[in-house]
């Protein structure tokens, strides 16, 4: 029930903000700029008790005044005035979903903070109003134009940079890294469909946002940041689901003493064990990631790749010599198998490359040659294909690789994955690659670590008898 | 005596190109484009037997009528025609040193291939010219204004744009990666002192480059991409040495039997055991990067810090609470310390966060309020860089945080790091931090990681009662 609403709340109708003024810095503010910068076609109602108008709006005095139930309310006042604001809400039906922004609860480990938040939960109980917080910064949703994401200085109009049509959910129990991550996705080629901040999670948690998002149609990738859950059976229960859906790709912080002792003055949460994290990730298909980079990589990936990686052998095509033994390496240390490739490929191979080329085998040097005939991407792609022994090919190689394989990939039926190194143009090129599905990235290491997470995922669904059809 | 010598090839007063035509995509054209782009100081001689000029300079119409032994020749041929070349310079003493460019020869495994490395090894064999090569890209010099890393199209202009007062020698048996791993670095704020692309190695190896650089007072640190070594005792021997002087970081690859393969053919050369590398490595305090991303973090690393790191413990302040959580995690996974605070430093601490500010503990989570007042930054650092449980202070922060510490960073005495997150600006704010002795990172493992392995070196020269200060 709370998962169907929980949709409404990402295309809602109508916003309500609560503790706006007409100050620049004032948090309400900035969540008005940002809903007029993004487009927001529903209706806005503003509540301040001494304003009459902000930028041209109407501004009502009390909750009273507004004459609906509104789908999202945001309050933006300080922690302490966050309960009576909230029991109007509920006693006159003003708002189904409440986006709470202020710190200082839980997470302070105060008496102060914790009876503030205690009084949250004491006054929702019961009623059909959720709350998203308290110290979070909300929601974002590309398709319903909404974005509350606003608690740095000038976050709006970051925002509105950073969108654009994406497949990826993302949830968030930071709320800085909630921009942080849709910011690195977007340098990277990927966008975000649907963003939360979940921050305490005293309502609404990440396994709410995350049955929401199994749900999606719009959504094809499950991202998160997780510091920890409260309501852990829930949790497996949905993640077991979720994932035989769409992955599930996660960052659990706070597996490690300093990290749960950090964990608890950020969020609150209980951040548990690590031995049982990893248990449940390996048992129910989620993707685990180890870091920001891994998070960032994998999503990159999962909302890319459309294919199937078969049996995940690996057709190394390269320019550059050193990052073809680097990426021949990095497939034996993350366990994918580089074949050799068949005596007929290697005829034709012959045919297409100048003599010089290393030994024909798997990696196929290309040589620094390339960099004067970068055709011969083309051509030796286009052979290691057909290759029975081949499931997907990492092509290796300069920037300006998309020019040569652009055609190509589009007609090409076995996955391509590219590895460009650091240029400067590095990111100009990888988002036109993402766009005709070639994951891309700056080191061979990234790469292989991403794909085999991919084939990883693949086979659990293949275990589980889905088959990555349900998926693909 | 090799060592003296090869430092005078990195500030060479004269060079020689061999097999120039007047094409613009050909090899020895571009050289002599990047020399005068680069605006090599020096006496330039051209070699071809059908031309009187090129960009209005005189060609030489053969070896004989060049008029003096030139310290650089660059042979810019095929390989069939390097043998005769190279007889000539010998027998006539044309030249010192000799950057052969074309591949062809043992990396091919043919007994064609074979034969001409080995045609090159029996020609020099006594003489007192020596050869960088064959299948390489030659040297580059910033103080000496030299540069033949001209192997793909227009890489002489990328290499002008990536030049600049640096400290790094790089030593790379890939050609391809030479100009990668520079393009890296400058990307994250870091220049290259000299490098040279090695190849096959038939002549002058790594170990020779090492102990050269090891010498070299414009060099502080040295990072090597290495395939293999063919002169095993010598390169101990020498690793050895040096590393009791500077930082020696090096990505050994070919250490699986996939990338064992590969890498004999790309250079031919012998990869070796993982064991050994490793247990030698270990032995002798080198740096070992995993992959590219450790080798561009340790060198960014190594190169712009330039303090003692005492015991390692960590003091983390930061305004993002999720990427806080992941620093303190990574530190302990890591194995690097994060005390708690002294109640002197909590208290001065108290009076200059705001009260919603996540428990005073070790991370000091600012919140999302520096995003209104950035000189939270300022002042809690001070108070923590004061505490005598922290040796080093890393920052957690959005961009803008530059303009914020710049001047305090200046005069603490604890070396400082940055962690920024994935923004679009993270490479114009690294650049400047970096300048300011800030190595930066966009995320926290890479961060922790790095300082890591910075803490193990420092702990080794005290081991060898070198103490740091032979380097810092």
């Amino acid at each position: 029930m709370k998962m169907l609403s929980l949709q409404g709340m990402f295309k809602p109708r109508s916003v309500m903000v609560v503790g706006i003024s007409n100050k620049p810095e004032n948090l309400g503010y900035t969540v008005l700029l940002s809903l007029r910068e993004f487009g927001f076609p529903g209706k806005v109602y503003l509540v301040n008790p001494r304003l009459t108008e902000i930028l041209g709006l109407k501004v009502h005095n009390s909750l009273e005044e507004i004459p609906e139930t509104v789908d999202l309310a945001v309050i933006c006042t300080s922690a302490e005035k966050v309960p009576s604001i909230l029991q109007k809400i509920v006693d006159e039906r003003k708002a189904r979903w409440v986006v709470v922004y202020a710190a200082g609860f839980g997470e302070l480990r105060t008496e102060e903070g914790l009876t503030l938040e205690e009084e949250i939960r004491r006054i929702i109980y019961g009623s059909e109003v959720h709350v998203v917080g308290p110290n979070c910064i909300g929601v974002y949703s590309f398709p319903g134009k909404i974005n509350t994401l606003t608690g740095a200085r000038d976050t709006y109009k970051l925002i509105s940079e950073l969108s654009g049509e994406g497949n990826v959910g993302f949830i968030s129990q930071s709320g800085w890294f909630t921009i942080q991550f849709m910011s690195a996705c977007v340098l990277r080629g990927v966008y975000l469909n649907k963003a939360v901040s979940t921050g305490n999670e005293t309502d609404l948690t990440t396994t709410d946002f995350m049955e929401c998002f199994a749900e999606d149609p719009e959504i094809r990738v499950i991202s998160s940041y997780l510091e920890g859950v409260k309501d852990g059976r829930k949790f497996i229960e949905t993640l077991k689901k979720t994932t035989l859906k769409k992955p599930v790709i996660i960052w659990k912080v706070g597996k490690t003493n300093v990290g749960k002792e950090a964990v608890k003055s950020h969020t609150g949460s209980l951040a548990g064990s690590a031995e049982i994290y990893d248990a449940v990730f390996r048992q129910f298909g989620v993707v685990s990631a180890e870091g920001n980079e891994d998070l960032i990589d994998y999503t990159v990936t999962f909302a890319t790749c459309k294919s199937f990686l078969g049996k995940g052998r690996v057709g190394i095509v390269s320019g550059p010599g050193g990052f073809a033994v680097a990426t021949a390496e990095a497939c034996e240390k993350f366990g994918l198998k580089v074949p050799k490739l068949s005596s007929q490929t290697v005829e034709k191979l012959r045919k297409v490359l100048p003599k010089f080329a290393g030994g024909l085998l798997n990696p196929v040097d290309l040589t620094m040659r390339v960099g004067m005939e970068p055709e011969l991407y083309r051509n030796a792609l286009e052979v290691v294909a057909e290759d029975e022994n081949v499931d997907l090919l990492i092509v290796v190689g300069n920037p300006p690789i998309y020019q040569t394989i652009k055609d190509l990939v589009k007609n090409l039926e076995k996955p391509v994955f590219a590895v460009l190194g650091y240029f400067k143009d590095f990111f100009e090129e990888t988002k036109k690659l993402v766009k005709i599905g070639v994951p891309t990235y700056p080191s061979p290491e990234k790469a292989v670590k991403s794909i085999k997470a991919l084939l990883n995922y693949q086979t659990y669904l293949e275990k589980k008898n889905v088959g990555s059809g349900a998926w693909i």
